[in-house]
């Protein structure tokens, strides 16, 4: 088993080939690399005063890490005040382990074409991340099933501006909760050839995903590659859970990428301003990720940051505000300055519909990563009412929009063809641009195209139906579901992934707590 | 009649007392003052480069003042080459004579609070200008009247985060053309005490649009201060028309505002590519300042910037898109070294419904006009369909998120109580937020709050009817017709104006075309 896997297919033997000849391949954009600057909301003395506000809160305060003595006696042995689980870590120590955290790295897919960077000026977009419930047009709001889950790995796969298939882009709870992992990873492995995410509910499932990886990709290029990245949530404010530590260590030690994120709803899980909230944000994130790099020197892993703000009528936690915008650009700088790729942003939304709300709230936070210089943007499409639903049309009209910060990110050219004297020359006062040379040699490629939105007159929109949004996300979201083709698998590989998901089930009761 | 007027309401007789006394005050944020940086697009070598092409433009290709043989000798004595309607102006000239018009002004209000200040850090937010159609969720799309003119007169009155009045909120089509603009302006003036823009479709409607100032502030006041600001179009590319500079130069004459502003649809009257078009924007808008500033040196005058992409299948302008972003953010920078106030942003759409593809697209296009350094921007709220239709509900829906460009400009405090220290003490691991005093001293002020959109619980919001945000908007427009209160107006001078008006329509025959 070790030696099939997503290598072979270029190279491998006829049933490789044939699948691949007769596959259709989707087409999709390389992951954003921005010729753009970022947006510096703080100043020089603004960062400061965090950098050195975050290092008292780890030095006064510190950090619990809860039922995890092999972490305290890591912290001890690398210089931390450990009192009971309580971890306090002089000024500058948490900085300077963080310091061996590679800067930028690969994620390899299966189909290397589709291999992602993260870090740098790099953004990479992936999926919804979570939801326990999915909505369509026509079906509502229902508990997601694996058959959704395996849906959204498809729109995932044929998404051309989405670089990533994600990890839980909905919750399959038609499946024990003990083996949706299994499940989960067999729809990302075998449905899609993009990069992918790996379990994090146990240690154990972060294992069997690395293992799952190996029977992939080969055990080898596994141990020299990161191939998948997983999310690692901070228990906000100042505590790292024995679980979701324990899947840290199975990734670290296996050199697979963390994304070390505080989940946060400010004024609930951290202090009610901004400053303070990117305090403790920088803090959580110092020791998580100094405690990736206690586990392995070099681990690959991602400063991440999912603050939103608070209805302080109702406690719900807001979407596209101005404050998740503050801290969203506060904490890409923070990461920069700390040297390691950023996770933050989303489209995220409180709205209970794919409406006009979902998409202010959505279109700001997408606008706000890109500016804020977000390098892993998981949820980029799909997520609704507060990430408890998945929804199939907000996924396509999201990532329709990926495009426009595709096309923002480009940048302005400035060679002598975007000067476009000569079309000036050309055209004159009083003329018109459209038959003139440079728009014909410039038209096709000049400006981002929807494959969702309606530019249609009035008139033909009407007697189509005058169809919104939703409508007309609905429609594309079943012609891509029904023209979807799996990308091509090595038959080997495919029998040797279905028959670890069966030997792992087999081995576990059923349990659905 | 000339010393009636605003200023009389606040210091005048008994009967302005009492309407004082009796009115409503409906809160008005005051405009913003950015406290974030602008997002700089362009690099130093790239703005050089469009500088040094548009005074090449100006130089070699020249501009078009069209039936406006005052102009042409104007410009003649200036320096320029003038050769039948065609200007060549020498490189650097254009530039010269800007530096005369200022770089910030104040539009009065005949209410003082509602003063604004165009240019520097500011922006000023003024609703949709132009739509001959209305839409709303019962009566759907139609013609629009001068009923609904006063409609959304007094909704932009009654909206908090929104500082101006505007000018034509819709084309009353039931109104004769070449009576409109006095029935507008009354509106304006009676209906709202914010500051308002005045009418440019003939030079003389320009003049009854001073007369009509002057009747509501006093000749006095007029002749020393900027009480209205007017959207003057260049017909792009290159050309200036008789009419509209007829207009330019009653306004710059009497001291009043103009904003001088290309209206592009990129690929059709401007090169297709984002260099191209800011060359040829920055050319027309130095020679449209620079002619302002010919008829009266001083003269308040913006620096505009309405440029739109183009859907190359169908020729529709598309909003919200990557290139008309780079257009608003390199022009905003191309202002700033002008030292102009610029005009840009909007909330624009193309979609025909306030539903999803409306609210991407004006997010985008609010969110860049922030960043962009936009100190007027008009159409930010109200604007549906490509500018064809004024909507009731979209304009409450985006007035409401202008409230996020509010909070977004006041940047982030790092004042003791901003770093918020003592909470995190406080709270400590595994602790919360909610209760503790920090957040108590805080929450009322630290987020900002929606007043359209739906943050319920899902349940709750089932119960409630399940209603979208156009739904949700339609309720709120109801609430606020019906709770209009006119502000406080002197008796004197509401019958001086209503005499005008009445005097001028008797003056001439009704004209519709």
């Amino acid at each position: 088993m070790a030696e099939t896997g997503a290598r072979r297919v270029r190279g491998g033997g006829g049933s490789a080939r044939r699948a691949e000849r007769t596959a259709v391949s989707f087409e999709t954009a390389r992951f954003i690399e921005r010729n753009i600057p970022n947006f510096e909301i703080l100043n020089e003395e603004a960062l400061s005063i965090i950098e050195w506000n975050a290092e008292t809160v780890l030095e006064e305060i510190g950090v619990n890490f809860v039922e995890n003595p092999t972490a305290l006696l890591r912290w001890r042995e690398a210089g931390a005040d450990v009192q009971g689980e309580r971890v306090r870590i002089p000024r500058g120590l948490a900085r300077a382990l963080c310091a061996t955290a590679p800067g930028s790295f690969t994620q390899h897919a299966r189909n290397p074409d589709r291999n992602v960077e993260i870090g740098g000026r790099g953004l990479v977009l992936a999926p919804v991340y979570g939801p326990p419930f999915v909505r369509d047009a026509e079906g509502g709001r229902r508990y997601a099933t694996i058959a959704d889950f395996r849906n959204f790995v498809k729109l995932g796969y044929m998404s051309k501006w989405l670089h990533h298939s994600g990890g839980t882009v909905c919750e399959p709870t038609d499946v024990p909760v003990n083996k949706r992992h299994l499940d989960m990873l067999l729809a990302h492995m075998t449905l899609s050839d993009k990069p992918f995410m790996g379990s994090v509910t146990e240690p154990s499932r972060a294992a069997d995903s690395v293992a799952m990886a190996k029977v992939l990709f080969g055990d080898d290029f596994v141990d020299r590659n990161t191939v998948m990245t997983s999310l690692i949530n901070i228990n906000s404010p100042l505590t790292f859970d024995g679980i979701m530590m324990g899947a840290l260590e199975v990734y670290a030690q296996a050199n697979q990428a963390a994304i070390v994120s505080p989940f946060i709803v400010g004024g609930a899980m951290a202090p009610v301003t901004v400053a303070g909230t990117l305090t403790q944000v920088l803090a959580e994130c110092l020791a998580g990720v100094a405690y990736s790099q206690l586990v392995r020197k070099g681990a690959p892993v991602i400063m991440g940051a999912f603050v939103t703000s608070i209805d302080m009528n109702s406690g719900a936690p807001t979407f596209g505000t101005p404050e998740a915008a503050h801290i969203t650009y506060g904490a890409g700088q923070l990461a920069r300055r700390l040297g390691l790729p950023y996770r933050s942003g989303g489209a995220f939304c409180g709205s209970k519909l794919p409406d006009a709300q979902a998409a202010y709230e959505s279109a700001n936070s997408l606008n706000m990563a890109l500016l804020a210089g977000v390098n892993f943007m998981l949820h980029a499409c799909g997520w609704l009412e507060g990430g408890l639903v998945s929804s199939y049309e907000k996924f396509v009209m999201d990532a329709d929009q990926l495009g426009c910060l595709h096309g923002l990110a480009k940048g302005v050219s400035v060679d002598a063809n975007g000067q476009g004297m000569d079309a000036i020359r050309e055209v004159g006062p009083g003329g018109h641009y459209l038959g003139c040379e440079h728009t014909q040699a410039n038209f096709k490629s000049a400006f981002w195209r929807t494959d969702v939105l309606d530019y249609k007159p009035f008139e033909t929109w009407e007697e189509e139906g005058a169809r919104d949004t939703e409508a007309l996300a609905s429609a594309r979201v079943k012609k891509m579901l029904a023209d979807y083709q799996a990308p091509a698998l090595d038959e080997g590989t495919r029998e040797a992934l279905a028959d670890f998901v069966a030997r792992r089930k087999s081995e576990m009761p059923d349990a659905f707590l």
